[in-house]
């Protein structure tokens, strides 16, 4: 029996410590981000990349240019997960499968199209805004997926972007936006840590 | 047997038309909230903020700042996700039950307390972009457990935000991120839109 999404939920923690002698496989990895890619964007604009670190280099690479933090060397792959900025100039081309599988009609890509350049052209702010919207649910989906799988995770999102994008090769256009380190759990990882009364977060109107 | 995780997010689609003769109970909200806070957020700031949109009155006061879109209408209940700025000022008050439950250290809350205020401090656009992320992660973790209820969702990010703010009561420091319509699904929602191939927005390295 699967454990239910609130059980998952509930019982993830941000894990700091992994299991050093266990790797996870590159067909599981491309399953996680398969999975990542189902979250929800603004017009289905997709606008996100992630790079698997992996290598026993690579690893070193990134540790460089996130303040030294140890678990992206000891974790088997660190996802670099980036928001795209300007994704409606190609969000044309990232519908069009939607269109000929007949779920968008011809004329709502036209419409989104049209409402997408009208907001987001020369609108920096909402760019960015969008690249950290969209890539942050497409990470909680990796993040929850990885519970799936019995695996940990860790967000990090102290790091330094510049750096990020120089040593991965990033384009211009791609915002390194968090960072989660991946693998199986090893002994020593702090407890969840306590959460805020909800009373305190929610209003009802 | 529950659903798996992989489960829910695979057959996740953006809801459009819900079921507008069935409530979302307060209780359900409550426990929804108290999940998405599971979420991760950089030194757990838990900086977010959520307005369950329920009375006929609010939701038609929404509409009018989201662009006169009817789902949050239709919808027993829509969630305005806000993320908090200046989380670093309230950092200190949101860790201290995690140290006197013995789960984070006092020479850790010290020295997160220091490095949140020494990189977040006049520092806006950081303050925004965490504001994004957080919010997003926890409306992610909402939205899929709202899935695990049996309830649907569609995520909102065009509004008006200041409308929002204005209509809402927002402080000048809740910005609203993204609005989750929830509730149970009536026919006639698109299927799940079509996703680029894992090979176009994944790199190893």
């Amino acid at each position: 029996m699967s454990a239910s999404i609130a059980q998952l939920i509930e019982s993830r923690i941000s894990a700091n410590h992994f299991d050093t002698g266990r790797d996870v496989s590159e067909a599981d990895i491309s399953a996680l981000v398969r999975l990542a890619t189902l979250a929800p964007s603004a017009y289905n604009f997709q606008n996100w990349k992630f790079v698997a670190v992996r290598t026993a280099e690579a690893r070193e690479r990134l540790k460089a240019v996130c303040f030294g933090q140890q678990k992206v060397v000891d974790a088997p792959v660190t996802f670099i997960i980036c928001g795209v900025l300007g994704a409606h100039r190609s969000l044309q081309r990232t519908l069009q499968p939607s269109v000929e599988a007949g779920i968008v009609s011809q004329a709502a890509l036209e419409n989104w199209v049209a409402m997408a350049a009208a907001t987001h052209t020369d609108n920096p702010q909402l760019q960015r805004d969008e690249a950290f919207r969209s890539a942050s649910l497409a990470a909680m989906t990796l993040m929850l997926a990885a519970e799936g799988m019995g695996l940990v995770t860790g967000a990090i999102s102290g790091f330094d972007a510049a750096g990020i994008a120089t040593a991965f090769g990033l384009a211009a256009t791609e915002v390194p936006v968090i960072l989660v380190t991946t693998g199986y759990a090893a002994p020593g990882n702090w407890a969840q840590k306590l959460r805020r009364p909800v009373e305190e977060v929610l209003d009802f109107a």
